[in-house]
């Protein structure tokens, strides 16, 4: 089927695009390489290195012989936006073209207002765009877990079917999450229920854990197929630094207790959940969110994995948590309808830990440690 | 104590303004004119004239000797937020600056991506010049009945005790508006919340019914500080739209079945809430919701009332619902927080009604038919 790929560049948009290409889709890109100008705006850059978009599709081209579409350009600007999906006529368009990091989101007034608009203007130009162009596009939309925040309560699958004085409803599950992006994707996903309520519209909300990992199958094909690898304490999410960290001898770093429970997945698991996702459509109307992880774990747990798989000395420091959340707290979450579609977890193992540990030791010469510490803190409006 | 009005120019900002300013309260208020400029846009105007915000004020002080501060600009610029706030120093900010109109929200995507930047940005641009300002003033939020949707359980005011596989937790309210304009305000109330718990703010969000009625004890004092009345069926709430259409000798323009069932509220009542909600601050950390209107009524109820208060012949046209919205639907809404607080309701009574007879008969030279008909339609992306 026809799949646009939004965010076609980044971590994780980039190796959907692939491993779609190469189940036989015929993909499209876009983006507006806003996250490797973020590198830039914070003196980082991913500890693999990632050639231009161009040299990518080029590459993928030689090797397979499959194209891949590209677009260039900004959803807030709704030129582009129906552009490209009048021009491509997808059948399916996969969002991750947000901005993903919640330590970006709370640098001060500024980041929080430019990742709620950006966010949310860019989502709403793009419901628009599809119900006026075709409202059977299927869109498959990147939420995260961290919507959800860590209720007292079982996380269900985006909506609840409650009880109140003697009454029953099914309701959107109560969100409350924990910075100004984990909000921006709540305010899509209310957005999107109302388009699908309104105007017909089949949606797929994928509230995804923490991914680690940095290889596909495909991606791991050539090196100037290689997706970003962010260890830096704005973008590098937990697994990930931690691996990194072990290898060149820096301690872990667990903020706060490390009682923080999360929902986790494999990055070859996200590119298979998106394939799943959009092979098998929400209806007409339909909104539909699935849980996409596949396993729960604690930052000290995930600290603990690191340190028993690294061969090698591994010290933890605790740091003062720059985040306001629970330390410890309930956190069981419901996440099979991706299974009963067909996903077959790979669940956190030493092995890939270790191919984690390859990855890194080759290019550990580019860490650069002050970037490892974190400088946003929650409750400090003006922390940037 | 210090109050500031957002949007102090408005509907219901101007009649708060000298609700305050009588019961002795220090006020200042700012506005853009955004709500004028709208009724230059749409064609259509207040049945009862408006002076500008400057005689206004300067009646007022004539008439009581009490002074009304202004400021002149933008919440989404922030230079101006941050201005507004350092320089009046208020102890509580009463926030109406929002475009408030469902439809006008739905009229196309421009209007949906104004609506929603224009409130969410103002709002956050607020709530860091709180949190960097002074974290201990209160801000007082409108916030819309409408943004609950209608659940088929009792509405509880702002937070839910729910009970889910043995386990229970404290929970926001599930919330599943109905329009673009009060996604708007749910973007609101969570961000919020948010800010609440990471900076300590204190917050009260005033879920509003639909307000009916222009006049209060201080605007009835002098023609010139007459609040707007608005009839349009973008702007015009539905108990306003149907006085003046049994005036005219209109047909009241019921939408759908009229089952579709709201809560409602006397413009004096607004005020008064407003008062109360100042007076008594929540507490640092605070995020309170007041579910703010005093009785449910289903818009064919409020038909009837209409046609049973009005001395002359009123007949009913249905119209097509131009809204996605449940025909008949289960209500019952909490609304006791207000009361305890001291407030005590004015319920809608006939003696109400005449009194609008009488403004609108006074006016009704001044209205356009073609202002009255419904013109933008939620199925319909590109209604305007």
């Amino acid at each position: 089927m026809k799949i646009l790929v939004l965010g076609g560049d980044g971590y994780l948009g980039w190796p959907t695009a692939l491993h779609l290409s190469e189940q036989g889709h015929q993909v499209a890109v876009a983006d507006n390489f806003a996250r490797r100008g973020y590198d830039h705006e914070l003196g980082v850059e991913s500890l693999v290195p990632i050639e231009p978009l161009q040299t990518r599709i080029e590459v993928w081209r030689e090797l397979t012989g499959k194209t891949i579409g590209m677009y260039v350009g900004d959803l807030t600007d709704p030129l582009f936006t129906y552009h490209i999906i009048n021009d491509f006529e997808p059948e399916a368009v996969v969002h991750f073209a947000e901005q993903r990091a919640a330590p970006y989101s709370m640098i001060d007034r500024h980041h929080a207002v430019y990742t709620q608009q950006n966010n949310v203007v860019g989502n709403l130009n793009l419901l628009y765009a599809i119900a006026e162009t075709n409202p059977d596009i299927h869109l498959v939309k990147l939420g995260t877990m961290g919507e959800y925040g860590t209720p007292n309560i079982d996380i269900e699958e985006g909506w609840l079917e409650l009880e109140h004085n003697g009454r029953r409803d099914r309701v959107l599950f109560p969100k409350r999450p924990g910075s100004f992006y984990h909000l921006s994707k709540v305010h899509d996903s209310h957005n999107i229920e109302f388009a699908c309520r309104i105007w017909d519209l089949r949606a797929t909300d994928l509230n995804q854990g923490v991914v680690y990992g940095q290889q596909t199958p495909e991606t791991a094909r050539d090196e100037r197929l290689a997706t970003r690898f962010d260890y830096d304490a704005v973008f590098g999410t937990v697994l990930n630094r931690f691996t990194i960290q072990a290898v060149i001898g820096h301690a872990l770093t667990v903020y706060g207790s490390g009682g923080q429970t999360r929902g986790i997945i494999d990055i070859r698991d996200t590119v298979r959940c998106i394939q799943l996702a959009c092979e098998n459509p929400a209806a007409r109307g339909e909104f539909r969110v699935f849980n996409q992880m596949t396993e729960s774990m604690s930052v000290k747990d995930i600290a603990e994995t690191v340190k028993r798989a690294y061969p090698g000395d591994v010290t933890v420091e605790r740091l003062d948590n720059p985040r306001v959340e629970a330390p410890e707290h309930y956190y069981k979450v419901k996440h099979t309808k991706l299974v009963e579609l067909g996903l077959e977890p790979h669940l956190l193992s030493d092995t890939l830990i270790e191919s984690m540990f390859d990855i890194t030791k080759r290019y550990a010469h580019r860490v650069r440690l002050e970037a490892l510490r974190p400088n946003v803190y929650w409750r400090d409006p003006t922390a940037g």
